[in-house]
């Protein structure tokens, strides 16, 4: 069955998002990230930046932003996180079905876990190439890179694990994972691309 | 730097040492699995068998058996296991001084992590592919194929922490790690062969 989905896992600083951009500009499919949260505000009604730390992290509080009065009192039931994800699962789960492209992150390996016609990535790649890559990026904040690091790359694992009972990152889980540090951003366009063929 | 030292570490039945053959008949380079315990044989005096099976799991039972008289008493105060563990990992190194080579299993991955030169290949698949597998290749045994797996998976994983104190199958720890039964074993062969050029 050939891959036309590709679901991009990444570790903060890896370079996993220029690669997945790469990926779809070589493939010419559509490549979400920033469109998949302005859609998953659309249909909730949370703000986009509530979208953007909450739909992959674990909260550090216990504290959430609506924008406006989009969300009708009908959660459910459901806590705002909870809330979110259902309607970011459903969210990849209908960009899935509107063909071949690339989706970075939010657990989209597990959402879309049972179509063979998904290829799963895993990008890592060494500390010391990633706290080079964030402040290069980002620039540098109060908080030193290792730290930056280890926090965000905890909050995603906490995250995918509540969420999907899996582990972040295990080789298992994905058809194959790259580390960008050793073989380079180039090989890991190809490497991908080449699999979709 | 070109890779051109390959270790390919694999779960039990992933198709991980048929990779690593073919990749090695391809590249025209020689291919260490059981010569590796040959050699480690003539060092050592251990029998093979012996070296076949504790070289990368951890004991199931506190015995051991030479062969012959070839070990001259010298373990230096180790116990057989941590002796082996010396032998094979400098048999391991010269190996790499060698030149190009493919090299499966026995924590080489950890053995030449200061090579940059060497690429560090994990091969994973899905366990219903592995249980089908094992029983086409080594035939039915008294255990179940789900418990074989197993067995041989927690020994490699037990072994590889007790001597690297890193985690078997973590992504940091290699170039790439590749699920034989979601991409092909064609692919995996095409993939590390094309990252040594």
């Amino acid at each position: 069955m050939k891959k036309n989905i590709i679901t991009i896992s990444r570790e903060f600083g890896s370079g996993g998002h220029s690669i997945a951009q790469t990926v779809a500009e070589k493939l010419g499919v559509p490549y979400y990230d920033k469109a998949l949260v302005e859609q998953v505000a659309k249909e909730s009604g949370f703000d986009p930046e509530y979208i953007e730390n909450q739909g992959e992290y674990t909260s550090s509080f216990p504290f959430f932003r609506l924008s406006g009065d989009s969300v009708p009192g009908a959660m459910n039931g459901m806590n705002a996180d909870d809330y979110l994800w259902c309607i970011q699962r459903q969210t990849i789960l209908n960009l899935a079905e509107k063909g071949p492209c690339i989706i970075v992150g939010r657990c989209a390996d597990f959402i879309l876990k049972e179509r063979t016609d998904a290829l799963h990535v895993f990008i890592c790649a060494d500390k010391a190439y990633r706290k080079e890559r964030i402040v290069e990026r980002y620039g540098e904040t109060a908080q030193k890179p290792e730290q930056r690091l280890h926090q965000k790359d905890k909050q995603r694992r906490a995250y995918y694990r509540y969420y999907t009972d899996r582990e972040w990152g295990a080789p298992q889980n994905y058809g194959l994972c790259l580390n960008s540090s050793v073989i380079g951003e180039e090989s890991c366009v190809a490497i991908i691309a080449g699999l979709t063929k």
